[in-house]
């Protein structure tokens, strides 16, 4: 058995985002919902035969209402899909039980069209909150995706979950097995409001592989701990966020404890692509930090240093202004809740070592500067208190953040 | 006795700042911290007498040296003090035992030229974090201003103590009891780092009432919680954060328990134009934003709603924005930690209903946003949980604040 659990496995990145995997469909098209005129809005992603499906969804008490809906089908159907419905510009939240009703239409129009219960179909939605879908518009606009939905569509479905993302997120790989070949694909909607404990406004991956609905809702939850849970952009955790997972079974390939490893690795390698994509396209992002923390004695106690860095406003700045400012850093440790001596702390940007042993190194400090001003900025912190490690990713505060956070809805 | 806890008092708006109770004197002056020619940069503050005296220092584990020091005085001599002596353009953290000496240093100086025990000298610093003070510039600038000390000087120390604070801080009140009158002063520098958990960089009161220094200290604790403790400009804690009291005794009145509320309500008046005042003149700041929880089932669950809320920068830049975004305000109040249920929440902006049990109220969207444009903002959420309530105040996020931040150093 042993033997069987260390089976060696080769991981390969290909073409097609959410349709690399056989046996899913995809359709995207302009409903209306989003006002700029051809602008891709709703996307219907199905899967040719039954599959099992797993989530993740937002820790924040206001839960939208296509939270709601898909938690609870998921619950009723013990984690089996055939389709999930996305819309962008509209994030149906905070709109009470008209808002239920439509994301429940949502599920019911594709389930129409499509030949299965409702209850097997799932829904998101991004964009504004507190505003109700124009259902006029977008349940024309679920039958037109339906009737085009075709293999191999994974980019246009890309598109239409972005709102203020400057680039569609898409990633896939294929994993060679010795029982086979299963890809996995991925794609992500981010931009503001992406905190750890749900990071992502939207993720989706898919697989042909076949997995058991519960071994499937372990290898997403295992594999979003350290990419979509590991990433911050303003540590906003939004009412909409959602991971999901679909397996469509078309590979052939059984997953089980014996293949749950390459599984979870395959998820991982799309899982991180994406979700540090979701960093670099962070609203107003200029770069993209990698804040590793280790010498820790927790991996939780490394996580919650790297995550009050990388939400740290001044040192988001500093990163910004390419101020290599370890003092903001070593006090936003100081702040984290984590118990620790400065004296045995050090600080690197870079790898350039600018705080050691409770003391700095500022004649290294124009090499930091000139690290900084990198479109990737690497922070590494020991506190020398253990030996437990984590990288959170984060990114810059930059003026245009304002800018577009202030002029979102008007 | 309950007669006398009863006793009326009034209070009143009087001139002076820290030199406004009698017993005070002060001197300002520039020593050449700060770069520019002639900016006031250390002040020093001494008592004609025996002062008691109290503090609260900053909760972040990176203390700075002049924190450790005064923490350290005031354990040693039970709470008393004849000296307070404050720099500003360096804040002495992160400088190992080179920076204790110096804070030490510092005390001695004072002690030295007023004649009296080191101990008996409190130290604070405020400016960039992991720089050494020049002693050499700082040793003849605390001479000179010992020699300087004069009653009436309190608005050149409120100058003397700010970084990028766009304007001094300082108020004072005089206190008329039936046992006669005292003063209460106080002055303030804040500007960025600002938080809840140690809010002000620095604060200083001063009173010529007579106070026991565990009165003292009670009473301190007891204003700061809902002015000092009640503020945030972007959610930092700082490695200096610390409000110290002196009670210089000259005026003769003695604040038992019976005068105590007296103390307090002094304390507050004073405590609350100096923490808005702070928020006011916060980096970057253009707006004051009042946030004010209710029907929360505690008084702690409705600081932690109005804090998330205060500090989310989807929030702070929908404000600035002038976008009356209740969907910001819910969502942040979601992600809280505190449980509640958004079909019994309400929210308001200057006092114009946007959302009511679950559902928005967009027809009054235009009227909101007028009120968004003002410099004082009013945000009020109930809760629909209880009675308790609470005010936070912050303050919107602007470009400003990130190029404040991103050019601090540079």
């Amino acid at each position: 058995m042993a033997d069987v659990m260390t089976r060696p496995f080769t991981i390969t990145p290909v073409d097609g985002g959410i349709t690399a995997p056989t046996g899913f469909r995809s359709a995207a098209v302009h409903c209306g919902i989003k006002a700029k005129a051809g602008a891709l809005d709703l996307m219907v992603l199905a899967v040719d035969t039954f599959a099992s499906a797993a989530a993740i969804f937002t820790t924040n008490l206001a839960k939208a209402a296509p939270v709601l809906v898909s938690k609870h089908h998921l619950e009723v159907t013990h984690g089996t899909a055939c389709a999930i419905v996305v819309n962008s510009g509209c994030a149906n939240a905070c709109t009470g039980d008209d808002g239920l009703a439509n994301a429940r239409r949502m599920a019911q129009e594709v389930a129409f069209d499509l030949g299965c219960e409702p209850e097997r179909v799932l829904v998101a939605s991004t964009g504004v909150i507190g505003v109700h879908l124009k259902m006029d518009r977008l349940v024309p606009g679920i039958h037109n995706a339906c009737s085009t939905l075709a293999h191999g569509n994974g980019h246009a479905a890309a598109v239409a979950i972005m709102t203020t993302d400057p680039f569609p997120k898409e990633y896939s790989v294929s994993v060679a097995t010795s029982r086979g070949s299963f890809a996995v694909g991925g794609m992500a909607k981010g931009s503001g409001m992406i905190e750890p404990n749900m990071a992502t406004m939207l993720g989706f991956l898919t697989t042909d592989a076949q997995v058991p609905a519960d071994l499937l809702q372990r290898a997403l939850v295992a594999s979003a701990r350290d990419t979509f849970n590991a990433i911050t952009v303003d540590g906003e955790c939004s009412t909409n966020d959602s991971l999901f997972a679909m397996a469509s079974g078309t590979s052939g390939i059984v997953i089980d404890e014996a293949l749950y490893s390459a599984l979870v690795e395959a998820f991982l390698a799309v899982s991180r692509q994406l979700a540090v994509g979701i960093v670099r396209g962070g609203e107003g992002a200029t770069k993209l930090i990698a804040i590793t923390v280790h010498g820790a004695r927790t991996a939780d106690d490394a996580r919650q240093v790297a995550r009050t860095i990388a939400n740290s406003p001044l040192v988001k700045t500093a990163v910004h202004g390419a101020d290599p400012n370890w003092g903001r850093i070593v006090c936003a440790a100081g702040r984290s809740g984590v118990a620790l001596d400065i004296n045995r702390m050090t600080v690197r940007i870079g790898g350039v070592l600018l705080f050691e042993n409770g003391l700095p190194h500022d004649d290294a400090a124009p090499q930091a500067e000139a690290l900084l001003k990198h479109h990737i900025v690497d922070i590494d912190v020991s506190l020398g208190a253990g030996d437990a490690a984590a990288t959170i990713w984060g990114c810059d505060l930059s003026a245009e953040y304002v800018r577009i956070n202030g002029e979102y809805r008007t």
